[in-house]
Parts: structure tokens; sequence; C-alpha cells
């Protein structure tokens, strides 16, 4: 009995994958308003039924299919005036090495067209962006100073990866760092005011 | 005739403008792809015919319907360390109090989700931003400092207005120059690589 229960076990995390697999690829292509639940299902290759049996429906597979762990940089071991350079750098792992490099830009190319993509978008801001910048400085206003460094980091990413800004295509690593680096650290730096 | 002939004008132009307007309000609401011919037709109180009649495709609808001429300020006569604040002053007039806001916001909504609005966007970038940003300073590589300069603008754009996160809507005008200033000062006096 144990047997059959884990064999239907591992079967149910099989098709939880597949849909979620079917559902990344499929928001990543065309975006959430064009992605039905009838595609992702036949991409995954089951019933529609199922889709809504394991994910309750289209909104919740979303946010399923682009739930990220946004894991900054320990930057307590970064001198504090090598830590814009740190996050730029990270920010280049994160959107083009990294296993949830995909992730981040169905997300972000959603996040715009969406509103409930960016409920989402402002939700992972929120509670993951936030706490870590909030630990790594003490700040008057670390919100306002996450929002700033987000502000540069979204809009990088949105003309490098999503509209595709020749200019900003071209440029290497090292030109990104040696330009954006000192925007995130300023970011950092800043006095900002009380909230 | 020839009054004959200015009346059928009128109503031409006046067909035109009912179909752009029809269409800027639904792009901005759904975005490229969720908007038909035939509900911009509806919302005009024509045939959908007409629509293809007069613009020949929702692509070279939504072309003219986003035709914005961004419009820089003269920063010739700015003193150089004051172009950045500037610049981010003409940013925050043109998203918030131009008369072509709206078309703003559609431009970026529809470029994040649409290859076909994305084209759209870089030939905009193209055309009217480098050559501004060209026309104001002999850089080595204005294309990259332009480029630069699109990157904190449009992620400033992005996180106010479309995502809206918090912390970047509660920003007063006066915070956002007194930030985002100095990054695009930055850019403007970077010394960027050749091209």
């Amino acid at each position: 009995m144990a047997e059959f229960m884990s064999l239907q076990q591992k079967r149910s995390d099989e098709t939880r994958a597949a849909i979620l697999s079917a559902a990344q690829q499929l928001f990543a292509k065309s975006g959430f308003d064009r992605t039905t639940v009838r595609e992702i299902a036949q991409l995954a290759g089951i019933d529609a039924a199922l889709v809504i049996r394991y994910f309750g429906s289209k909104e919740a597979l979303f946010a399923d299919s682009v739930s990220v762990e946004v894991v900054l940089p320990n930057l307590d071991e970064i001198p504090p005036e090598k830590k814009g350079e740190a996050l730029t750098k990270h920010f280049l792992y994160q959107w083009e090495s990294s296993p949830t490099k995909d992730v981040y830009q169905v997300l972000l190319r959603c996040a715009a067209a969406n509103e409930h993509a960016a409920e989402r978008a402002r939700t992972i801001f929120a509670t993951q962006i936030l706490s870590g910048i909030a630990k790594i400085k003490h700040q008057q206003n670390p919100r306002q100073c996450a929002g700033l460094i987000a502000s540069q980091f979204i809009g990088l990413a949105l003309c490098r990866y999503i509209i595709q800004l020749p200019p900003i295509v071209a440029m290497t690593h090292e030109e990104i760092i040696r330009y954006i680096g000192p925007t995130i650290q300023s970011y950092m730096d800043a006095k900002t005011s009380d909230e």
C-alpha cells in the first residue's frame, strides 16, 4: 500500500512538474493573456481539467510558475564601496546564467502588460528584494533605496533582454559593471528621506 | 465641387481621428494582442473594413497610434552640470503632464509584451532619442550614452507608472530629481568606449 501511494505521489509530482514546465514555456512565448489553460494542458499532454485540479486557476498557476527565490549575495563580506559593483555582477548572473533566468524574463514581460503579473512582481519586491536590501544597510528609508535600485536594474533588464535596444544589448559585462555599478552604489549610499 | 471635396476631406479626417482615438484607448487598456480591429471599429462607431481601409493593418494602426515626437529640451542653454537634472524634469513632464503622456504608457506596456511594439520602441529610440543625445554632447559613443540614460528612465517609468512599486510611486518629483538626476548626469559625463 505504501508502495502504491508512493507511486501515485510520484505520478502526481510528475504531472505537476509537466504542467509547470508547459506553463513556463507558454507564458514566456505568448505572455499571460494569450496563454490558455487548454494550450498548457495540450503541451503537458494531459486534460485541461487536471490543470485546474492541480493549480486552481490560470492566475494561481502563473504565480507558481514565476515563483523565484531572489537570492541576494552576502554583501556583509564585501567592502562598502564595492557593494554596487557586487549587486550588478549578481544581476548579470541572475538574468544571464542562473537556472531561473527564463523565469525573470517571463515575470518582467508579463508584469508590464497584466495587472495580475504586476501584483506578483510587487509581492516579490516587497518580500524578497526589500528585505535583502534592508538587511544590507541601515538606511533611514530602505524601501526608497530598494526601489531606486530596482528602477535601474528593471530598466536595464527591459532594455537588454526584452525591448533589446542595440547599444544596451552590445554592452559587455565589464561595461555594464563600470557604468551601472556606481549608480547602484549611489542609491545604496543616498541619504534618503524618512519614511 | 471644392466645397464638397473639403466636406469629404473633413469627414475623412474625422473618421481617421475617431479610429486613432479608439485605438489608443483600447491599446492602453488591453495591450496590443488583446485589442481587435473589430473592437476598435465598434468604439469608433464605424465598420471594421473602414479601419483597414484607413490604416492598412492593426500593426500599422498601432504604429500611428503611438507616434510620439520626443521633444528633448534645448540643453545648450543649460549649464553642463545641470543637464541630468533638466532631463529628469523633462522626463517627469513628459510622463505626467504632457498631452502625449498616455501614449508613452501604451508604448512601454506593449513594447514589453509584443515584438512588433518593441520594434516601434527601438525605432523611436534610434530616430529621436539618440539623435537628441548625440546633439547635446560630443561623446565618443553617444549610442551607449543614450542607451544608459534610456535604461534608467525606462526602468523608472515601468516601476512608477506600470508595475507601480509602492516606494517609487510614493516619491515626490523633488526626490526623483535629487536621486535620478545625478545618475543621468553621470551617464552623460561617462567616458564611454569607442564604437
